[in-house]
């Protein structure tokens, strides 16, 4: 099966439409005045479960057929998708199953009980959630939703830089956090389809850099549960959305934990937008110096918004 | 001289224009569930400098004759009209003199000088601010911009809400915060002028309650610099804003400091938007059960987004 074309991520977005928001797009003339270019920052933290991943897991479960989506959904996730799936399901009216580390923020936690899926706790290692996945899946019956490797996930993800291409023209570069890689790869099929001059860059941590990486020796080079304030971004590349990265993707950017953390601050300081680090990390890698784009329009997809209002990364030890 | 008609509030509103955001409008299902309110959010967070006081301060410094702007503007406050008088002086190309006292937070004395105006610092006292601008007034010859006893401010600050009655038909309440009373005034005006049936609503902090007290007495009571986390509330009425509101207001209603803060938070982790808790107290009073707007369509205006993001309300000591 080939990789989702524009026409299926336009079908994607006509079909959650319904359900999720079109975000705004928001410019901040002091970040313009600090980069020296022009941001357009398409607001996913102000999306349905705060987060891109609703887009994706709206379509797949959308996607589905009546008689399998009887059966439920099931995934394992340590956060935004968790939440994501489970609100989907619920929009479809089918149960959701969600094996999730024991150590996963209280916040996302409750959000995901909050939409009604049934929480299934398991020790915070792949293999743990993997297996408890399997045994969820015998017992149920139930489809399994992949948080990123997933061509229905990568053409939802997608839905974001599509709204984003089609309100600001001509856009030089469009920016998007990679961690599985879903929102990238997704991003990266709709910006070659709208606009092939627009150079598309993945933007990851410093010490999760398993996509700088794994493009450079041209296969998947996994990173291991890296410690990144960015905790979304701690996976890595799948076998669906690796090929298409390293197809359509021009760069992947890194950024050091001080600098995303700054990052995040400065969103929250001077946009009054409420980000988690994960989102801040394209910023980051510009206003660090290490990514020059001045003179340039630039889109970036701010992914996400669910932070633990007790741990600030600011704040912690 | 009367107070601002209608009309004159739409003047401000396009005199203004070129240089303020008109701010979106936001709703959110999770506090419409928590409220059973339609809640309708005018995000003055998201306006320049942060706060709705641009819009007073810009229609304030424009509506100068050249002669008297030349000479510069010059204010009182520790806050959010510190910045925006800055702000609206550099666009009008004049110098601004800001008397503040020295406990003002640094993020707001950091904004004010960035906009290029002489901070002139002074002991927190009501009394030894005025003795300040009064001596930079006569070294200057200053226009002095009262931070909302001044009927442009008053007119300025209506144009939140115009808009709001612009963008939302049918409105059963317009809520808004009051300290010294030009948002509420000029709320009032607004509303009033454009939907007779909409009531309006001030929200005080209780330990800062004047506004109630002085609608009850029928005369200013002020109060006097309490000690209140909604630090943009701490004035008292004015002179000017105090017959609108005992006219024009159909009530006050309180919130407890605990609930504030309460309401702050619910409003970072739901909306993903960075308030002050100035502009979550209107909220609070309904979360905490005091004022029931079950059914009802309600707009609210977030005042403002300035915080000091290393001390947060609910985890100070």
């Amino acid at each position: 099966m080939a990789h989702p074309t524009l026409e299926q991520i336009r079908e994607a977005a006509a079909r959650i439409s319904p359900y999720v928001h079109r975000t705004p797009v928001f410019t901040c003339r002091s970040l313009d005045a600090m980069t020296g270019a022009t941001l357009f920052l398409k607001c996913e933290n102000l999306q349905k479960v705060g987060a891109f991943k609703i887009r994706g897991a709206t379509n797949a479960v959308l996607s589905l057929a009546d008689r399998e989506a009887a059966r439920g959904v099931a995934t394992h996730s340590s956060g935004n998708h968790a939440a994501a799936l489970a609100l989907a399901a619920r929009w479809r009216g089918v149960r959701a199953y969600v094996v999730m580390p024991e150590n996963a923020t209280a916040v996302k936690q409750r959000a995901v009980e909050g939409y009604g899926a049934e929480v299934v706790p398991c020790r915070p290692t792949l293999a743990a959630r993997e297996e408890m996945l399997a045994e969820v899946v015998a017992r149920t019956g139930a489809a399994v939703i992949h948080p990123y490797d997933d061509y229905r996930i990568i053409a939802g993800q997608g839905t974001a830089a599509l709204e984003l291409c089609e309100e600001v023209d001509d856009l030089d570069v469009i920016m998007a956090p990679v961690g599985g890689g879903g929102l990238l790869s997704g991003t990266a099929l709709a910006v070659r389809g709208i606009s092939a001059r627009t150079r598309v860059l993945g933007a990851e941590p410093e010490i999760a850099d398993d996509a700088f990486r794994s493009l450079q020796a041209g296969r998947i080079i996994p990173s291991s549960y890296p410690d990144t304030v960015a905790d979304g971004l701690r996976t890595s590349l799948g076998e669906l959305t690796f090929p298409i990265i390293r197809k359509h993707v021009d760069a992947i950017v890194t950024a050091g934990e001080a600098d995303i953390i700054a990052a995040t601050r400065t969103i929250w300081e001077r946009m009054k937008l409420v980000v988690e680090p994960s989102a801040a990390v394209p910023l980051a890698t510009i206003l660090s110096g290490r990514v020059d784009l001045a003179g340039k329009r630039v889109g970036i997809v701010l992914s996400g918004g669910n932070v633990d209002l007790d741990t600030l990364p600011w704040r912690q030890k």
